[in-house]
């Protein structure tokens, strides 16, 4: 199985045809976007979309690779004398377009300037999320590499899991688990790993430092893998590596209560504000309801952020074949934080929790060696 | 020795007071930028600063974190049911201020546009380049981390160095460095480091992958390290594992006499078009014009490409104190690529090479047992 890029850009094609404004083209500048339409690895390079056209607008830095990794696209390679938009005005020249659209959550107010001076011959018109919405919902080829990159974390981390040493840092204990991940086959980290004992696990996006696992019982790792086709896992997990307080212990089940209720209500059509309240509810109605400020959730793929957010401001419906983490936390300042966080799946029939790594209390328990 | 976050803050207000347009105040979105003048190290966050105030704008998952990194700076914290233009509009209105400037390099069409909506009381102006020209000159700490960048660096590369094996593959290597580099103290990479065996290293921008170091005598290594304080360092450098030919030497040494003729032309007042020049003649002269499509350098700090660039189209001059790369480079497509980097600061009389790893020919060749 080998991802169909022609299939993604026929149905961006049609998305442009049914846009509420009028375009005749697309230039796609988001990173993510132009590989998910491609295939290619690279950066700094646009991707021009029309009816009859389909240009990657690049430099020579990838001339080589675009022939390698692109074989059945058009490019326009700049020199160090030109900018892309020198390019970016050819090719929709070229193209007879009227009206060009552009996206305007992946290009700056600056860069939008210098592209409305150089494209004389049509209209720029802003568009947003017309491709991240195609990327929403995944198709088989990216859920096989989603497993994968789930795969790659749950191995990683049961490798740390067995590992720990009261001795043992934040940092050691990331590199460890990158070092894993590779040696299962992953590319890489999904993200920058959260490494966090006692305070620190209290810092929702804390760099992984100097403090030692002994320090404090409560220890959370927020980590994910990735594939050479640059997917992500994204998941969380807390280990109580002493004897726990009364306190972390109604903390934890109050977290995995408030996961497990959010989860059981993803399905196709349920609203992701009414899913984020139902954990949010839960966890405030428990007395923590200021300790738990950020969203609840939020889609990942070839991004570890992608468009859809399960937040209490989100307007969006789940829908069938889209991934979102489900993560809540409780955060006590100066002391410590629990967040525990799977991968779902939206089902035709509900859900699949894609992650299956142990989450009970009890199973949290990791007592370690003095 | 530690950064002095209110020179820099000074240092801004008094570019503000300056600018041609007229501007009461500014809100700081670009993370580096964030970080240049307040000493964060979390992402999402903005910086007010007018003339009186000083707010940072960020969200609960931060909260703690700026207490402890950011004492003496007000903040603004918003939960998950609002965005930070939210925020924005309050700080706004609170200061009075009428002419609010926003970085238009990190503002997508999108967000100035959620934020015109919010911000009623004041106009929004364009700004561009304000904190990236300050940031360019690189202060006495600054120049300490840089420092220490390019010596983790150099001491990971050594180890690398005298490890290579025939067997090893493009990814060992480069996990090998990075390993080294952290256990110097590196808090990392500075960028994914580019391992290139052969004709893997004539792609300007190539990951790291599975060719091995006995496929073909040229190995290309682009790395550098970053500092816990987030600053880096971007280093090149070709190793002869094999028998070289006679067209390898030639490209070899055509590409570190144009370093050299260009590090040669550094100094205060200096083009960067006209050093660009310089690489760019030699290597035409040579007959291997159109193998140099990139461009010969660029600024670097607590980003890895930082705003000045060295190249055929920039309008800048050297100015004393600036960081620069020197990285002219001979790519030919499907044989082999040559780049040789190094990492410069502008003196008063001229520059000082920070980088100081053997860079000859003959010290490139690492001869290695079948």
């Amino acid at each position: 199985m080998s991802p169909n890029y022609q299939t993604r850009r026929a149905k961006l094609r049609r998305a442009l045809r049914k846009s509420d404004v009028e375009l005749d083209s697309l230039i796609i500048s988001g990173v993510a976007n132009v590989r998910y339409l491609t295939g290619f690895t690279g950066d700094s390079s646009w991707l021009f979309l029309s009816s009859t056209s389909c240009v990657l607008l690049s430099d020579t830095r990838y001339e080589t690779q675009l022939a390698d990794e692109c074989r059945d696209i058009d490019v326009e390679i700049r020199d160090a004398g030109r900018t892309i938009n020198d390019l970016a005005a050819i090719v929709v020249a070229k193209a007879k377009s009227k009206y060009v659209g552009f996206e305007a959550d992946h290009t700056t107010v600056t860069q939008h300037g210098a592209l409305s001076e150089k494209i004389t011959t049509a209209t720029l018109v802003a568009t947003s999320d017309l491709v991240e919405r195609l990327r929403e919902v995944k198709d088989q080829w990216e859920l096989t590499q989603i497993r994968a990159a789930i795969e790659y974390a749950q191995r990683g981390i049961s490798v740390v899991r067995s590992s720990l040493r009261s001795d043992q840092t934040e940092t050691e204990i990331r590199y460890l688990l990158e070092a894993a991940m590779r040696s299962f086959g992953a590319a890489g980290t999904g993200f920058e790993p959260i490494v966090g004992v006692g305070p620190t696990a209290a810092l929702p996006h804390a760099h992984a430092g100097r403090r030692r696992v002994a320090e404090h019982p409560v220890l959370l790792i927020d980590w994910g893998a990735s594939t050479d086709s640059g997917y992500r896992s994204d998941l969380t997990r807390v280990f109580i590596t002493g004897k726990p307080t009364k306190q972390m212990e109604l903390v934890y089940k109050t977290v995995l209560a408030a996961q497990q209720a959010a989860i059981q209500a993803i399905r196709p059509g349920a609203k992701c504000a009414d899913v984020d309240q139902i954990a949010r509810g839960l966890i405030a109605r428990a007395g923590f309801g200021k300790y738990f400020g950020h969203g609840l959730g939020h889609g990942f793929g070839l991004e570890i952020h992608e468009s859809l957010r399960v937040s209490p401001i989100s307007e969006r419906e789940f829908e069938t074949g889209m991934v979102v983490t489900m993560e809540p936390g409780i955060y006590l300042p100066g002391k410590f934080g629990v967040r525990i966080e799977d991968d779902i799946l939206v089902t035709a029939d509900g859900n699949e929790v894609l992650s299956n790594l142990e989450r009970e209390f009890d199973e949290a328990i990791v007592p370690i060696l003095a």
